[in-house]
């Protein structure tokens, strides 16, 4: 190796710096910074000449139109948030909604001469504002100079101008800021900026140029206005419901949600898409990449945070989040749906939570999952039934599609749980329920995984000796058995699993299944003669604590005997079908006279389980056998949910606006051990804000008695939610609804 | 408030865990972890027996058949790497592509006798191998337990079988573990595990089976097997090149690859989709989001790392990346996409550069690049060309898209520039070009956002008084002016311009427009009416540091005088387009004969624009103007590219395998300014590994001389690339060809 230079010669290179990796400018790539804040503010200047300074100077701008008051109109009562349904809000701000006009009333100095006056009603929204990009908009009363934004006046009188101004529908949503300009010969006049001219504009469901437009107002009022949910769970022959404060119009929560997207760093110009807002928020709403809002915890161990069992609303998480700027932990499935929830109907998109008993989850979105038996037909525990929740509940959002062909638009379903395998990243949808019930999973976003989710196939396999698979048995009927949400203005369910698939056998369903799979789903699609023996496992209500019975039924339709060599097990699960401990194994020979049938009963007592259970109690019971005379495989599954101990709520007084009332929540330890480390928490949209108090040792037997007074600040019906939460013991809830008279 | 419990007391809560949060486990979640590493290894037990221990204990397998050795037969010149164009893989293990038959050598203890003995090869990857995820794949020799992968007994001689294997089409590609194990009545009795034993399997562009099959040798030589690349940037019409030294099949290039997945903690059941490689890798190779390879720089400086235009090649990038596991500073878009194909080409799958002139970005997959003129004419420069860059880079890669209709297979587009706005994520495509010429927009991954950096209108806007904006003028033709990849098996470029869009001005052009619309993409639709002037500037070919004559022609197609007013700036511009500095500014009234035209003449000295110059030597000049008469708008944009001086690079000696040569580099500086702080970097493949050498200064006028001894390990054409860059000057390269004889 040799260097000559004739004055250059190579030296040591400067020592490589150390510490922390310097912020990498972007100089060379934007001129202009990328707007993703809505909290960052630019001013627009008071004056804006056109001339150059004279010798006085400026003209004084101050001889034209002068600008003494501006009035938002703002007060709940008022016709501005009547008409934008968005009296509810607890906010000192304006709140509209998006191509609806709203009025504000300006007092100039003088009446106004339509003929002569020039003046605009600006909006700025970020810190880049640019007429191009639909973050600064100036709004004129004349008809020549209207853009997207319509102005006029509605009224003149003395010195007032009532002035009407409809936001385009598909402006950005979030919260500007306001000014008036007066334009004159000699340059733009302004007021300044007044904080409390703010005006936050939110999606409209209620206007038909709205990309969320929804064109029922049952539903409306349910899925934008409605703060109390039911969300579903338990297991599809006994289901359990959990009552939820989504808090949409709670003080804080509309700032909070803005805050989400702000943190996300998603660009003010795509505020205005409910695609866009929609999958960001899937993405921010857990924290992995992106440190968004709820941390997922599936482990049991809940002592460094809030077990996902104890919440009751959204607000407490919402406002946490935008306080605290750090994750908030813990959630698991039916918390994402429900913050997520909170955060679309706040923002004005129509929202709803959905259930889906048995879905198929992780699975890459092929159409599989896979048990595995051995020889024997007894079901290897090391196989993945953890790919089956005993139920997930996921969002679906309402928008039109404009970036898919025609019909896909309407109910879009968006998950926030963060899934080990949707394209790698940790958010899901918009995926038009649409396109999954006719198998165009092609389309974004992430329909095909929502599509594996309620229509995967459970395969079984015999496993041979050499270590190679068999298929078995397939039953295409056992995921995505129901998926259900809250009707609409009721406190009932409505089962809209035809809204997700067309009815099991059917010809539709069949062609279905063949476009999906020309989409690159993969099936099983091996055939199997039907077993002439049926296993039916009974649908169980019992409370955790119970000892019950289990009656397993072999019904043989066949002209024979028939002897059938069974493996029942019974085993403690999570909701997410992970296996916690086994607590039952039997393995009965059973014979069956032709076509006749026979039970085998077992006896299962508490003390088999008590000591396993893990938060949900569910029981997961697999039976698997093979039948003698055919060599065929029989199974049969079941989830059974055990019923937890109810928290008594009551409440007492007078049930009036501003009147003090008292609400009082009882709970008895019915349990033989003691109850340690013990969460109570209770919430009451529009009566009561989160509180939460810590008992550490409720004794076997005991109770516990807990009043709170609380004054009503809003009239109309709602409840108080209440839970308990233990590692002992998770997801005690109870209610109580009363109606505040006016 | 009042509290009551008969025996359970609330009490203060634990005091809140300082420090780090604790890592969540996901035991409720998932009962066998996902493996998403390729490095992660679980051993597979040497012996699985089928029955109980006897009095004796186990009986000794060891007494059926018995493997002595096995032969990878994985010499870069056996059959093996021959047939399956791996030999020139710098690489001690066998390295095979799926869905193709490769062949080991197993020596048992005695003959081996079909009837009776029964073993099987057994592949393993990551740590949880499991047949019915394809990460366990047991090959019997016998027909009659073929699984997806085939086994067969070539030759069976002595004790010796030769066995041929072919990996599933579909199989994951990655670095498995092999076994051979035999196959008792009492048990299974395996190989130990052996490193030397590992085989990497690889996509195979060369079998129909597998999905990125390309069916064109000459393609599939240059986008699999060439390591020698092209990059073109500059202008349009004046087109510059950078050579690239890929280094796929360099030394620890593979298991960088590999690693870049394990980082990215890709399911190993994903990583035989090449849709999901490509999109995960798209990702990965930038460092946004999840500390991926390489991190973006696009201020100017670079104090901190390398320079995008110091590099000459892959290897060092992902060496060093895999090595120390932080992303590698800086990258540009060239060098993301060179990168991003040396991953691809290494793996297998099809894949080459390509650059796209004037192409729009950042601008959220809209048809728009709006620029704003003053009421006279004149362009404000707080505008918004730098969403126009004057090149960007990305990549194509081959692959059939079976999650897509039919016919949108072959060539995608996938980008691993951060870009802002694409979906909110740091990542793009695979794209269909297919999809993109056709309009077909709605389509994953990211169809919309490439047909915008190809398809743009370029809308220029006059201000009003009042703020709001008026398009006065669209150019339909600016952006996506050409597309360039480097022609298989030549030096020259290929212009695929065609493969995305139909000819401008054609009806499939309007109908491509339409059909995009539909899909949601905005474009201005105001027509304007045909100027009568057109305004015409020359290309250009100057070096750094010329005094050059801007010649600016007027011409007047109509039967009349026409007078232009006419606003000519030129500035220093980033390769994005973003405005540094200005140079020249003249406002001249021209007026034209009717049926004429006239020129107009500037000087440029180079004292004017030296000082400014930045990185990639760009000047942007743009002419706009208003025409008297007609009060039409008129405008004219040109990137002229300088050309710097040139690195000598020279080789001596014999040219001949493992004989020692010599590279010389000289350079010297050619301008009347110091040169400091300057780094040259040489590099050629399969000859000489990437190195550099530092200079802290090369004074006005003196030159550098660096030479380096060098040893061929390979015969073939090949090349030394070399690059000197420094803050005030970058982008100077030198090479030279070389072929080295066996």
């Amino acid at each position: 190796m040799s260097d000559q230079a004739t004055t250059a010669t190579p030296t040591s290179p400067p020592p490589a710096p150390s510490g922390p990796r310097p912020k990498v400018s972007n100089r060379g790539r934007n001129a202009v910074p990328i707007s993703s804040s809505n909290s960052d503010t630019a001013d627009i200047p008071e004056y804006d000449y056109f001339v150059a300074p004279g010798p006085r100077g400026y003209p004084p701008l101050t001889e034209y139109l002068d600008i003494w008051e501006v009035d938002m109109l703002k007060r709940p009562d008022e016709t501005n948030k009547m008409e934008h349904h968005t009296s509810l809000y607890g906010s000192d701000f304006l709140i509209v909604r998006r191509g609806q006009e709203f009025q504000i009333k300006i007092t100039f100095n003088r009446p106004y001469k339509p003929n002569e006056d020039k003046f605009a009603v600006e909006f700025v929204i970020g810190s880049s504002p640019e007429y191009s990009k639909g973050t600064y908009i100036p709004v004129f009363p004349t008809k020549e100079r209207q853009s997207s934004w319509a102005g006029r006046v509605v009224d003149s009188s003395n010195n007032v101008v009532t002035m009407g101004i409809t936001p385009a529908p598909d402006c950005h949503v979030g919260k500007y800021r306001l000014y008036v300009a007066v334009v004159t010969p000699y340059g733009i006049r302004r007021t300044r900026r007044e904080k409390s001219r703010d005006v936050y504009i939110l999606f409209n469901p209620w206007v038909a140029a709205d990309a969320v437009f929804l064109d029922d107002e049952e539903e409306r009022d349910e899925c934008v206005m409605n703060e109390m949910g039911i969300i579903y769970h338990g297991a599809y022959d006994d289901v359990s419901e959990r009552t939820w404060n989504y808090g949409q119009f709670d003080y804080g929560v509309l700032d909070a949600c803005l805050y989400i997207m702000d943190r996300a760093e998603m660009p003010i110009t795509n505020r205005g898409d409910p695609i866009k807002v929609a999958r960001k928020a899937s993405a921010m709403l857990n924290s992995r990449d992106d440190e968004g809002v709820l941390v997922g915890n599936w482990s049991g161990d809940y002592t460094y945070g809030v077990a996902p069992t104890s919440w009751t609303g959204s607000t407490e998480i919402l406002l946490n989040y935008s306080s605290s700027k750090m994750p908030v932990c813990f959630a698991q499935c039916w918390v994402y749906a429900a913050v997520f929830n909170s955060f679309l109907r706040c923002l004005g998109i129509p929202a709803r939570v959905v259930t889906n008993f048995y879905s198929a989850h992780d699975n890459n979105g092929n159409l599989k999952t896979d048990i595995i038996l051995d020889e024997n037909g007894r079901i290897d525990k090391k196989s993945t039934l953890d790919s089956i929740w005993n139920y997930h509940c996921w969002n679906e959002c309402h928008m039109s599609r404009p970036d898919l062909p025609p019909g896909f638009g309407g109910w879009q379903a968006v998950d926030a749980t963060p899934q080990e395998t949707s394209d790698g990243m940790y958010r899901c949808g918009p995926a038009s329920i649409q396109a999954i019930k006719h198998g165009q999973i092609c389309f974004p976003f992430d329909a095909a995984f929502v599509f594996a989710e309620v229509n995967s196939d459970v395969v079984f396999y015999s496993r041979r000796r050499d270590g190679t698979l068999e298929p078995v048995k397939v039953n295409r009927a056992h995921v995505g058995r129901m998926i259900l949400t809250k009707a609409p203005g009721l406190e009932t369910s409505r089962d809209i699993t035809e809204q997700y698939k067309f009815p099991e056998g059917s010809t539709e369903e069949r062609t279905v299944m063949e476009k999906a799979e020309e989409y690159g789903c993969q099936r099983e699609k091996s055939e199997f003669p039907e077993a002439d023996v049926d296993l039916v496992l009974p649908s169980l209500e019992i409370s955790v604590g119970d000892d019950f019975e289990l009656s397993l039924e072999f019904i043989n339709r066949s002209d024979q005997i028939r002897n059938v060599d069974a493996y029942i097990s019974g085993s403690v699960v999570y909701y997410t079908g992970v296996s916690s401990a086994d607590f039952l194994f039997k393995t009965p020979r059973v014979k069956i006279e032709p076509n006749s049938s026979e039970s085998t009963v077992m006896q299962v007592r508490s003390e088999s389980y008590m000591k396993q259970l893990v938060e949900q109690a569910n029981l997961h019971f697999i039976v698997t056998g093979k039948v003698k005379e055919t060599g065929q495989i029989v199974t049969a599954m079941k989830v059974v949910t055990m019923h937890n101990p109810k928290l008594s709520v009551k409440v007492s007084g007078m049930a009036k606006l501003s009147e003090e009332m008292t609400v009082t929540v009882e709970f008895t330890n019915p349990f033989s051990f003691n109850l340690e480390d013990v969460y109570v928490r209770m919430e009451g949209p529009g009566i009561l804000p989160p509180k939460n108090k810590y008992y550490s040792l409720i004794t076997a037997g005991s109770s516990l008695t807990w009043s709170e007074y609380f004054t009503p600040r809003r009239a109309g019906p709602t409840r108080v939610i209440a839970s308990l939460d233990c590692p002992a013991l998770r997801q005690v809830y109870g209610q109580e609804s009363i109606t505040i008279k006016p």
